[in-house]
């Protein structure tokens, strides 16, 4: 009956949120989660910036800019600036989550049959937004050392494909991988998009997670070294995993014809981000309350990280393979002899769960390799999964052989 | 050097936008704001609700569902069930301001170079997103009883244009023409869009500020009247305009099929409506509180509205035409033998402000026209301003009539 014009095979879009309803059964212990551990927010800290914030109620209550609340432009161009991240006003520009700043990105830069670029296995929000803009979307490997940008260059230099708008990538802690890219492999893809003409969007909700290894400079920082890459480079950041999802604050940093037209596109897509929540961002941050908590977060999901690697590596053994994170909130692991999605089916009879590998993937699914999430599940809770994990695994692999053999 | 894919001419964005500078400077009265009066905003009871609303932080912090809370999803069930619009839970969802709820629908429906159809003037950031969706736009006029239907019909018979997609329409208190749609009109225009077969997209952020006249039902609840209309009428609502627009909660009411695919885009789009704001106007509305301070809201604009126009009579006599709104925020006037713009230039020096007609046109200029929101100003400064712009009216007219003569 109705003419759309994007077609949406997945009825619930995500293919993640389908797993959403088991999440909640009783006694379930999830790593299936992409959300931050809600124990962790500083509920106190934050109800004493929003109570500092309502002491302006006409900031909080009317419309605010579409670019973003000036108090709160001033504080992360100075949080920025703690990471090495110089940029002016022009340049930043505040978005309803930085899920907000690749759809405005898109908007301006994706006409339906344009090509993108991005790391596989990658974040599915990311593949859905190129589904949604029409993008041909080509992906580019993975390893422990983040993006092939070997592969890449390779695959820029044979000219088989047409020459791509922007590439998508989460260089640290990444979603799913967990993996971080390394100094060199920054700066060569500096190098390709300057002789490629393409933007990097680089997303960086993690970064600021770490609890082992040494700091890793954004590959916006990274562009001060290499010649005329700086024009190239626009660098997410937000709120939701430092802060709280809740408040819907993150932003861009980008080049600041970029910036003005994402904020054009702004004004007819939410008019401005919600200035209730940006006012309390703004005393939030005023106050030093992220710099006082922040390390709470981090040193906790190291904990909670390194009780699920080890107790992986207990139970599993030789059957897994996996690559310890520095920081963030994910596992990326390959487990052998069954495939993820058979797996989880008797994982959730197991009470236990996980995201199977193939939602990250367009394409060359690889069927043996899951996502773990250890940032909301206790540590307790954590072992348990996982020995929930091992048990599935085995009645799975004896399943399977039965069924082979028959 | 970057490979844009949308033109924006307009380096600002709106031309409304580029009228901002002149606001705050001292001493001006502005009638030129689209703001609700940030003085009748319900501060006490706004603060009351987030502080009930905290009581659970974790809804306020952690992401939401991305179709809205389920609290706040059954609130504004009821709330519309008052208005006269039933509806089911999966044909409401919540939005980033209704403001979103176009994009969203635009984002499903019009591919590039598809018709769209609006009223002529129409609200600006609504050409806006038609431009950034890369539409075609046709417009039909408007006079004191809101879009000319009939006008509509006869483009619609004549075969002129390719078949539109949808029709995007404020018919209850417009802006910028403060018109509301007649009963007769929103019957027929039911009527127009099952033989169509375009989607209707019913604006009504004003409908509850009603300060005169008889109730109209919308054109949702009229549906029920035209057999076979109700899958082609789309509603929008918001509480930006009814209790404030920094909680950026909008809402829309469509069918099912055009719900679930508006929610898969919004997965993409900012993942979740600030769920902080939301779980607030949850208890705002649970507490009654809208009930209880929504008439003070639309009184004072009635005495406001009462002011303007009154004024307006009694310094512009027969050179002014305008008609008086029953609700809303906006009169919309024409003023004989000089242009708005140049008009504008002589208010501002007269330091009083209004919306030259021409921002609201996507073709066929009326040059005479002038948009006045009594909404912001006080009923001593409506009157002021008034006087202000009868004197800039004189002088503009005498330095025309000079320049004319030589």
């Amino acid at each position: 009956m109705y003419q759309f014009t994007t077609p949406f095979q997945n009825p619930s879009g995500s293919p993640i949120r389908e797993l959403f309803k088991y999440v909640n059964l009783p006694g379930m212990i999830s790593f299936a989660g992409g959300y931050p551990a809600s124990d962790l927010f500083d509920t106190q800290g934050l109800e004493a910036a929003a109570a500092r914030a309502y002491q302006t109620p006409t900031r909080c209550l009317q419309y605010g800019p579409t670019d973003g609340l000036p108090e709160l432009k001033r504080e992360l161009l100075a949080l920025m600036g703690r990471r090495g991240i110089a940029c002016s006003n022009d340049e930043l520009v505040i978005t309803t989550g930085s899920q907000q700043g690749l759809d405005l990105l898109l908007r301006i830069f994706v006409a339906t049959g344009d090509t993108v670029l991005t790391e596989q296995p990658a974040y599915p929000a990311t593949l859905q937004a190129f589904n949604l803009a029409q993008a041909r979307i080509v992906t580019v490997p993975v390893d422990d050392a983040g993006l092939d940008v070997a592969e890449l260059s390779k695959l820029l230099d044979s000219g088989v494909m047409d020459a791509p708008k922007l590439l998508y990538t989460v260089p640290t802690f990444a979603n799913p991988t967990g993996a971080t890219l390394s100094r060199e492999r920054r700066v060569a893809l500096l190098e390709l998009a300057v002789k490629y003409k393409f933007v990097i969007v680089e997303d960086d909700p993690y970064g600021d997670l770490r609890f082992a290894g040494e700091r890793m400079p954004s590959i916006f920082e990274l562009a001060a070294d290499v010649e005329g890459s700086r024009g190239w480079v626009v660098h997410f950041s937000s709120l939701s995993k430092i802060v709280a999802p809740g408040l819907r604050v993150g932003w861009m940093v980008a080049p600041a014809e970029i910036a003005r037209r994402c904020v054009v596109a702004k004004q007819t897509v939410d008019l401005c981000t919600t200035p209730w929540t940006q006012a309390t961002a703004v005393e939030y941050l005023v106050d030093g309350a992220l710099e006082r908590h922040l390390p709470r977060i981090a040193s906790k999901y190291g904990v909670k990280s390194q009780a699920l690697c080890s107790e992986l590596r207990l139970q599993f053994g030789d059957a897994i393979d996996f690559h310890e994170p520095e920081g963030g909130m994910f596992v990326w692991a390959r487990i052998g002899g069954i495939d993820a999605a058979t797996l989880l089916t008797c994982a959730i009879e197991n009470k236990v769960m996980f995201v199977p590998g193939k939602a990250f993937f367009s394409d060359k699914v690889d069927p043996f390799a899951l996502r773990l999430s250890f940032a909301a599940p206790g540590v307790d809770d954590i072992k348990e999964g996982v020995r929930r994990l091992k048990r599935a695994y085995d009645e799975a692999r004896s399943v399977h052989e039965l069924t082979v053999q028959s």
